[in-house]
């Protein structure tokens, strides 16, 4: 998952040009992320984001060890020191985190028990580059049950929690991640996990394409056994969708970013509950009565519109796509332009993916007290910019809360500095991180047992069936019961019985 | 339309076999409807359709007049004799009508308004096959506006009304339609529409295929001059489909059936208010408390659930798709299986366009007064045919309203004997109907001006932003106020400012 | 029930001067309501009211029989002639009816076991003056079968079912009451209920308060033997406790028109399904993101909200109670005042009980199209009067749907001429009627087995302990379960096992 | 407001007798709160609560001033020594936590500026014991300006904020509180209060019971010059009844806990919000598609559930009160045994105000991770006792969330050890706060100004009329406009033009 990639709101799915940012190019990590918490653990920062974070610490920050990892000798109780964490001797802690993690990730588990039998990975080589969390552990985990040998390293150079990549790395993972990693430490731990003796990867699985990037650059011949990329990131699936127009993706990769599951999950279910947390969390406020602006109505929109709506807020909706803004009518939304309504309003709340939505014009004319926050793609929709004048004064209220306070008084609380309130004042359920986890393992295992020309050198979507299997994973959670097909039925509906049971361009 | 196109539920988008049934084997015209009655008119009523309808009286039934229209010598009041209709005399009552359908379809007005300089249809010849309504009229009249020529024909036999077809004929325009036609009325008006001296059409507009069929059996050299087909039918979008892929499809086609926006109202936004219109005009039942299971959880599924839930029943769903069933839970229904809450509930409703969804054995469990209806494609959800033996008796207690009595005394509430219940029992908005006739209305002018080459043989979705221009044509009906992207905003983006908004994958 | 009593909005409870009309000043009878159609039928029609009704015919209208029912000489199967209804010979047809009630009358069913054995009515002689419809049959038969003699007049003169009171007759009942009563067959009636030889009642069932003034004004001695009153309607128990005031009151009366339970279906619960029903049934019109200003949100004004605000309306709402206002906010309403919001709404809706709230200088302001209706306490809300002047005209395009067109070609869409939409357009649930019959029969029993000096000649509500039974007696309508307390739970409390469970004062 | 006053359940008003715990009897204290954060600063927590808090520090706590305030000698900056609080110099502090909170007490300041001109409190002289909070200080400083003079001491040992009582005392007004009181120190600030040289309370403003009850024993006399008591927890509120009906009441006292307003802010709105944020807050859950019990459906249950169902959970209710559980019904839930669902229900709430809701067989079947809180009275609902048992363990997973383990494995999540949720891990938004105080204000002005003889030595609710007034100054915050009656409505309706609008016994 990347920042901001749950969220795009109605018209924020072209990956513009800008973000197409290889590594080489990487000169803005030193305007980047200063540490990931707790909180947004789960989060992949990409490292082609512009978008910054801050956020509370996590509890194993106050390590005053200030030797380098890479410095460090250190072997897990096998012997083993075919790992680089922080220290190997929190893996107790990290245990305990991973198994809290496996409870609230029924889908993998059971993934484990179904497929374990026929070990679907066996001879698997993955290289793997994502957050490393409790979760990622539980998918690591799940992927050495089915067969698989795993060397991984972090997507992001803050997002890394030390005490799980120790538990890892004591089990026998060779991990190479920690919090902190400079630039320099960051591919040096990608590096570590391709450029072995004696092992190859045969599988990739990427978050953000730094990993896949590398490859390219350093060990192209690498390619020929590669039997497939899995890339989760709107900004890594658009760097493979930009190799393979320009005819250089050399092995079959899938994009699972845009599986109707993880969509659902990833924007509607969550917004709907995070957009409520976020403003709670940091402004104690009360929804009742109170007059709101989202602007977009995609997914992220529909999301918090609905929450919102169902507090007793008035709520009002901005959109530049007709088909959206007649679907907020039906839904029994106004359909404004943002200036109509800007005086009024006590929240304003992006969620468009678009720049510039909420500009310097409109903050002057927002009255007393407006509350303003982004839920959208990055930290671009709210000109935050545009507010570091010098008659302008700022004053951090809380953490993630600023006011903006004018010459005549009159103050904005502007949370998360305009960065994504989800991310930054929020959770992300672990059913949620549970959704894209099983969402990877299945296209790890579909992408490396498909027959020989199924997949071409292309970029694919994760096959309806799997789509469909990744719900069904889940559906125990509920105690749902799901009906099946008679022999009959299917016949009729020319379906097969086991699904896939709709056409690719069902909307749900 | 289709009786049920607007009603597929969640598993009901393969047409299967048995419903490509060419004209050629009508000898079901016999069992089918009786009449459809105007509550029902703007529905299409395909000849393919295997359902039945009875439905309230249209006030013109009562016409003494038993001479056949084909036997009348019949002109308009400019001498004009090239049309066949009931009764020309009825013309002013149908003006009325047409002129308040006119104030409920302003984007077909506003269409007339701003393509009119520009005549975007000179020169086109078309011909038209639909139930003929004063919708109907509405669009043929803004088609004639836009500067086609038309020559119209009913697509029903029974959904004609008449004095809409006498004032259209009155003001010039050919039309061969009347309510009660027979098999052979029917054919005989169709082959007066195609088949005149010295005008060949170039454009089909056709509801259910049959007009198609009609010129590709009888007339095939036509289609040498013919631009293209739009279709709005699932029927007859399957059977354009059917071949194309025989490779027989001569001329591009236009399916106009699955728009987003004509989906989006035909199913979800026009089913979550017919189901509580529907069942109470029938039974005059209170909803608060009430326990229902809706099977199938589409967008027709989703519709009444959500319009259930506001109104204070506890809903059920059942499900055979996963990703649907995941929605239903994340939506807040119980998923089961029929058979686990067959017993309690007090309304059990299908959405499926599956068959024998609800079974004798099921309708064996139910309790006392226990209300069964069908929302879904067709009549084979409920297996009504079961109910038909001799233990049962079978007492109509209201128009559409049967109580089957079991030999101890329990009642089932059967509606509208299993056919669709929005069709029989409520209305369609005519701002649903707008969005149909708009959509038709620019797919038709999409392939006459299309430059060579943009449309080969093939069958075609209506283009994205010809979707988005119906949707914005509706948006004043709301106040509602579009915002448009700033220049900078269209190229951070990636967009053109005027659209199309999103990829076509985009499942809103 | 009275017509609107059902339906007070948020400042509609006080009973204006003007209400207090006794029967003598009747000179208003002609102006009153033409009939009541069978959707009305268990409304009551107060005598006192001075709004009119019309509505779809009955289907025993069509009797030829031109004989007045006093003129005939009837006797039922077992040859008892003290009744007089329209004609016995309809009474099998009223019995079945009456069955059909019985079945949807779960409660009154369940006291009549659940009593019988103790006969708690034996001794009553109940003097009854109601709508006579198959749901009071059902409360009738029950009082029968609780012990009581019955005899019966109608309270409305158009109002009876005349199959019903012939069922009624056939079963023995002294019924009588007739469809199209004249103002002197209406005391008549009455009279031949009271003024019997050897029979004197010692209990009081009114709905309206005409029975009780009878009393008062020819036969006071008979309050001698009279244990009480029980009254439903707002006019009646208005009447009571003007009595009480001026110390004329001079047996125990109960108002059982503002028990909880009748209140929240009533109005809440009815209304929030009656606002739709009736809008569609008159208009067939879409609710999805139409703008609606609801005047008054009081029980009636909250259920007319709630509806149209999850079928996606816009909703504004107009108070002059600030408590009521404060909880409109937090329900997410916007609060205006009407002239904000007249000229951009699509539906206005009255629920106030006040006067003259849409004035004409609003209706000159509405848009085209605008449709104006009442579901507040009479006929008064809409000032309908300002509308009959020469520039304006008036267009009946339906039952109960009038088109009033100004100079300019702008319609305004009247429903019911300013009555009650929901009586005159839509259904009352029997559900809700159950509930008010079985408060009715509670009443009765309560009043007639009070010991001595329990209650003086003064106006009581239900007792609590009543109210709760009434709605437990409709528990199992839902398969609900309650909860019983512990007696160690019980004595925390402070509280009866059995209830009463709240203090007088609770809201509810 | 009391701890759970905002939250009984639908059966919880009974004060039962074990709530009557005078302050001589308070051995219980020692087992108490070992403080209060500055989440829940204000929420009151009477003497008489067993209920016990843990929460985030003050951050003001740090101080290592181990001195005890009354050791110390402090003078303001005007050399006035008459306060004893922690340490003076934090005024400024305290000051801008006054400013922030004076912004979001709008109606106290708009009573401020409309009652200042004519000082309504002119000569008064209120002795307060209250949670000492910013809200509070703006309370008082509201009461300052209207003319009073003011005493003050802390209703509770632990939730002072010190720095506001500072710049209380900075500005003038005798404050004696501290943060972590001795019992010693308590009333020893009380008396500070009331036992000065020259100075004699005439009013009494208490919030729990104490203050009034500390001058019943010591100064009896002091009741000679009193106008009244004002009083808003329920425990303070039910001592006065007892003391009312042992006719030793001896001046007018205002049960300001049952107004309206203040009911259905703390109860219903706040409820609704709260439930979500205490859920997130403690265990970042998701809601859609879970099950949940909701034990009690008065206002708080109401709240509750209807929050919970809009985020997509599926729930259940269980009551004890017919007429609370046919609502339930009606507003769609299934209504429920708690034993029948609690084997498959991920979340159980408590809002009963009773005793051993969830006992130990209930928490022995619940599934694994099941969650268990409480919204209602006070800690005894569920049987947390019952859960010390040796062969469970207990698990401490965050603040305010405990894992009890099974033998089997098999654990609970409890949140805050049953105490109440939303005050243990929520926050009560300032408008409510706002609601509350400015009910105390107006209660105070009615009282001082009465003529004589308008209230005699019993307990009164707030009159109607100045119920409606703190609801219309509340009005403006939602820029919300009320409608103003004309002459002739007011008349018609029998209407003062001003209100109070509705009878004592509307139950909104």
């Amino acid at each position: 998952m990347e920042n901001g990639d749950g969220n795009e709101g109605a018209s924020a799915f072209h990956v513009p040009e800008w973000m197409i940012q290889f590594a080489d190019q990487k000169q803005e990590f030193n305007k980047r992320p200063t540490k990931i918490g707790r909180r947004s653990l789960s989060r992949s920062i990409s490292q082609s984001s512009t978008d910054s974070y801050s956020s509370a610490a996590s509890y194993t920050d106050s390590s005053d060890d200030e030797t380098s990892p890479r410095d460090k000798q250190q072997k897990n109780s096998k012997g083993n020191s075919d790992f680089c964490v922080k220290n190997i001797k929190q893996a107790e802690f990290g245990r305990r985190e991973i198994e809290i993690a496996e409870q609230e990730m029924p889908a993998l588990m059971a993934l484990r028990k179904r497929a374990q039998g026929e070990k679907p990975l066996a001879g698997a080589k993955i290289v793997g580059c994502t957050h490393i969390t409790a979760q990622t552990a539980v998918l690591m985990e799940t992927l050495g049950a089915l067969g698989a040998q795993c060397r991984w390293a972090a997507c992001n150079i803050y997002s890394t929690l030390n005490e799980v990549a120790a538990a890892l790395a004591e089990s026998g993972f060779p991990v190479f991640a920690w919090k902190g990693e400079s630039e320099d430490d960051f591919w040096w731990c990608i590096d570590r996990c391709v450029n072995v003796e004696g092992w190859q990867p045969n599988m990739i699985l990427d978050d953000g394409g730094d990993l896949t990037h590398w490859i390219y650059k350093k060990y192209p011949n690498m390619f020929k056994k590669i039997k497939g990329i899995v890339e989760e990131s709107v900004t890594g699936v658009h760097r493979l969708y930009q190799l393979s127009k320009a005819g250089k993706l050399c092995v079959p990769a899938m994009n699972v970013n845009d599986s109707v599951t993880k969509q659902k999950f990833d924007n509607l279910y969550c917004c709907r509950e995070s957009i409520l947390d976020g403003l709670k969390r940091t402004t104690d406020m009360m929804f009742g009565g109170k007059q709101v602006v989202v602007c977009g109505y995609g997914e992220v929109g529909k999301g918090c519109c609905a929450a919102l709506k169902a507090m007793g807020s008035i709520v009002y909706v901005t959109e530049i796509d007709p088909i959206c803004a007649l679907q907020a009518c039906m839904d029994g939304f106004r359909l404004v332009k943002l200036s109509e309504v800007i005086r009024q309003v006590d929240i304003v709340i992006t969620c468009t993916g678009n720049k510039n939505v909420v500009t310097r014009e409109h903050l002057d004319r927002m009255k007393n007290s407006c509350i303003v926050c982004n839920m959208g793609h990055s930290n671009t929709e709210i000109d935050v910019a545009s507010l570091r004048t010098p008659e302008l004064t700022w004053e951090r209220v809380r953490s993630q809360v600023d006011h903006v306070i004018w010459p005549d008084g009159k103050r904005i609380v502007l949370l998360a500095e305009g960065r994504l309130l989800n991310l930054s004042c929020s959770t992300v359920p672990t059913f949620v991180l549970s959704i894209t986890a099983t969402t990877q393992a299945l296209a790890l295992i579909e992408l490396y047992n498909a027959p020989e020309g199924r997949y071409k050198q292309d970029v694919y979507l994760l096959p309806k069936k799997m789509d469909e299997y990744v719900a069904s994973l889940h559906l125990p959670t509920f105690d749902a019961h799901l009906t099946e097909l008679t022999d009959e039925q299917a016949k009729y509906l020319g379906l097969n019985k086991n699904g896939p049971f709709k056409p690719n361009y069902y909307r749900y």
